[in-house]
């Protein structure tokens, strides 16, 4: 039996939204030391973190008057660690339902390379939804 | 075309390790205002960190010697969302091959209400296969 | 270019319903030759129907007159491969909510050995939601 | 308890391998009335084995003498309902490394209107990792 402290992110994250439309979004990350996890690679939550984001932000402006979005699940696939630099995610809504909605992503370097893939779902509330998904 | 930025867990996460062995691992975080995203439930960035470490953490102790461990991919399920209070990680690793390692998450509250559920695959490196996976 | 046929599963499945109550099912595969792949383990595809068919069925009880339900997205880990035997896959809904439910699954040998986890998403169909989720 | 049969796919799938190429693969299904599920629509489990058999058709020509490829883990959204003609998965690599591979996939109808998205992982087996992953 231990407990132990695991201090993560110290300096939080100050992503950016650097383009979106109905259905698209682009943000990205500017990977700072504090970012990374034990064995000196970005934390994978970091990752997640800005794909999350980004499929939000790509949802956001399908949105009605009235309605949010929260995310149901959501699956990354880490391809290629990344030290330093800044990391750019690309979501793209592949359908959108009434209330559901299948999205995906694609976080790469700013020199092409693929860091990782996301593909989720969320599930949009409305007045009429909102008592309980 | 817009440029905004989107400042997140700016006290960042304060993780606590309660307990691990070889194999399983308990991890909790105490959900602070920070950690809520824009419609004030806990972000699912906060989440996924929790699971993606309580993961890495019930893998740690089945390591040998120079070896270290990567997420490959991770699918968290967001079952309930979650507003405050402390919020619970137990991670089990399902099979460990010898670079294959398949792990999977359950997050409750600590009145044992379900929050979330994880499944991921990491990767072992040993001094072999540090050459790259 | 090529253009080649692939046929798979010719006999087809015979799975069997073995229990089952509200929110819960035991479903089974008896593995025959012809649910092999080109490298002579048991297909992912079907390893996959078995957990998706036992996910509907924990789900099945659980829906009121009216209801159906799909599976909105369902992540399969294959942690061992199996050539013959019997597979055994245990659902069990982790939470039911008004159109969104989470399920997941654990799938072994009758010895017991872990074969497959899935954990999956499924919408409950209802006359009001029928109008298309 | 109950013990009830349910019988699946009873006429097998003919998939058909449209083209291949090293790290991309077009696989398409003909679908017929025995892969429709309960509620009459297509079966996830027949979605799933397209994608699953596409992934490694787009594997399969990166692989040198001796190896064969084995998937890991793979997670399919189910973003639309079909219940006739024919649907075609097209899967690209997005990182192939040494014994990892990053593989999605998107199935749309010959229409072009989109049926799922997968992301999956696949493990190349050479003489030296055989052993066991």
């Amino acid at each position: 039996m231990t407990e132990r402290r695991i201090p993560l992110f110290k300096e939080g994250f100050e992503l950016e939204l650097v383009q979106s439309s109905a259905g698209a979004a682009v943000v990205q990350l500017a990977v700072k030391p504090s970012h990374l996890n034990a064995v000196g690679v970005l934390h994978g939550g970091a990752v997640f973190t800005l794909v999350d984001t980004s499929m939000a932000c790509a949802i956001m402006e399908t949105l009605r008057q009235g309605e949010t979005c929260v995310s149901v699940e959501i699956k990354v696939n880490n391809v290629a660690p990344v030290k330093e630099g800044t990391i750019v995610a690309r979501s793209a809504v592949g359908h959108r339902g009434r209330t559901l909605v299948h999205v995906e992503t694609d976080v790469r370097t700013t020199h092409g390379r693929l860091v990782a893939k996301g593909l989720g779902t969320f599930f949009v509330r409305t007045p009429l939804t909102a008592r309980g998904a």
